[in-house]
């Protein structure tokens, strides 16, 4: 084993911590599952990509079963995987599939493409053999009828106007190869215009990966596009310690306005875990010990 | 007036240039109608505006009327704009206006987003009272046919079997604000997948702007946005002059393999013009003094 600081971590969004219990078992049970896969050698892609899945089908999670749906009343989600070997691949308001992350992945294996969005996305999940899949849960359906009734014939809200708006999961794990990987999921913004992109599926936005670290952000999407937060943060890696770039690039992000939440895994299997919300949901294991908040 | 250097430049591409007559005629009607916007006080938004919009209308470049299709044979289009003072819009794989970056300017100006993509980009441009425009062309239908007999029955094409699948629309300007303003237009990708998003509406990639400079890009949509190629330009405008800053990213961009030309603006007004294609077509005029290529 090249690596021996096999190293995973996973966010449940910065937008506060509702459900406290089912927000932390989702992540435990993700990163053991991400862990196993580390431990017995797998590839921290694989990692990733099964912690992220887990989560998407966590329901209290806004990714998969269980996004916010946006203006309309429908789901639309994007989600992206990145490797310290510079690979990616994403999608961008996709609507019908269970597990947007698998076609990321798909894009990044089997497409000279990068990003497919919208209706081009849903073909090609159909033409890689994925199910039409609803997403859609009662609970947060309902969460729309109240928030839709309280907008009454406004034609589109102020961010201001609405609590937990953010939402977003995320992993990053290092492999016994070195191997960095992040990946993250998201039903956007909730009650967000129909075919609104955020910082998830946006290379260098809300995910950015090299050979020195890679950084998965959650948070107010728009302004952690606008300052390409992940690729800051990456680069900071690459000169500070992993807890120094953390601190560096959240006293950024504040300054810019931004409030979000950033992790990430440097080089040498370091933890960054940063947000300057009122609270962000995580979970790392690291030397075979587990952190977790809550 | 703060700044004198009034500067507005253009390009039609990176791919080649068929039609070169053609092209230098709509690059120059362009950047004259730009041009016209700052002499009289405009903004530089209003100037790259109206020179993306002529550029979009004239049918021998791909973007607006006369874009590519895509493998099914639909025209998807992408386009964005963005200010040093980062304000950003953009629209993806929109596919019933005759104008995206018109659509792309309001997501800027009339949302709380910074990106909305496929049918949820066209709602968006409904609501904003746009027509519902076909940009089709017979000459566009025709390459469609034949590339799509070559490739017989298979699923999807190497990028190395297609000539001439760079395409792209960018121009910059500075006014006598000083503010300096980017905007591009696409038709993407000829005969990529149906929903593919390539660098031209993403922030960093094909295109970024700060108080430093603007710079948009054009050819190969997937290698500029895993470079982040546009961010890195301006980020070197801020370090050097432009014509250096521009020589750097471009050996850059070529030590990543990555097939580009880049045009961009600085604080001083001073332009960059860089590719390492075969031609790239542009057009700048600066010191009310035209050059242009070819």
């Amino acid at each position: 084993m090249k690596n021996k600081k096999l190293t995973i971590i996973a966010h449940g969004g910065a937008g506060g911590i509702n459900y406290p219990a089912r927000r932390k078992s989702g992540l435990v049970k993700a990163v053991h599952a991400g862990y196993d896969i580390l431990k017995q050698g797998g590839s921290s892609l694989d990692a990733v990509t099964k912690a992220t899945t887990i989560l998407e089908d966590t329901t209290v999670f806004n990714a998969g079963t269980g996004s916010y749906l946006n203006l309309l009343g429908m789901v639309e989600m994007d989600a992206s995987i990145m490797t310290s070997e510079l690979k990616f691949g994403a999608v961008a308001a996709i609507t019908e599939v269970k597990n947007p992350i698998k076609v990321a992945r798909l894009v990044m294996e089997r497409t000279d493409h990068l990003l497919l969005c919208g209706e081009g996305a849903n073909k090609f999940a159909r033409l890689m053999g994925f199910d039409s899949y609803n997403p859609e849960t009662r609970e947060k359906r309902r969460l729309w009828q109240r928030r839709r009734k309280r907008l009454k014939n406004r034609y589109f809200p102020k961010l201001e106007e609405l609590a937990g708006i953010y939402g977003t999961i995320g992993v990053v794990a290092i492999d016994k190869n070195g191997l960095i990987s992040a990946a993250n999921s998201t039903g956007g913004m909730n009650m967000n215009l129909p075919g609104r992109v955020g910082d998830t599926p946006i290379i260098g936005a809300g995910i950015y990966a090299n050979k020195n670290g890679a950084v998965t952000a959650t948070g107010h999407g728009e302004e952690i596009m606008r300052n390409l937060l992940c690729f800051r943060a990456v680069k900071l890696m690459a000169r500070y310690p992993a807890s120094l770039a953390g601190k560096k690039v959240i006293e950024y992000a504040t300054r810019q306005g931004c409030r979000c939440g950033l992790i990430g895994i440097n080089k040498t299997g370091a933890v960054l875990c940063v947000n300057n919300t009122k609270a962000m949901s995580w979970c790392y294991i690291k030397d075979g010990r587990l952190s977790s908040f809550p």
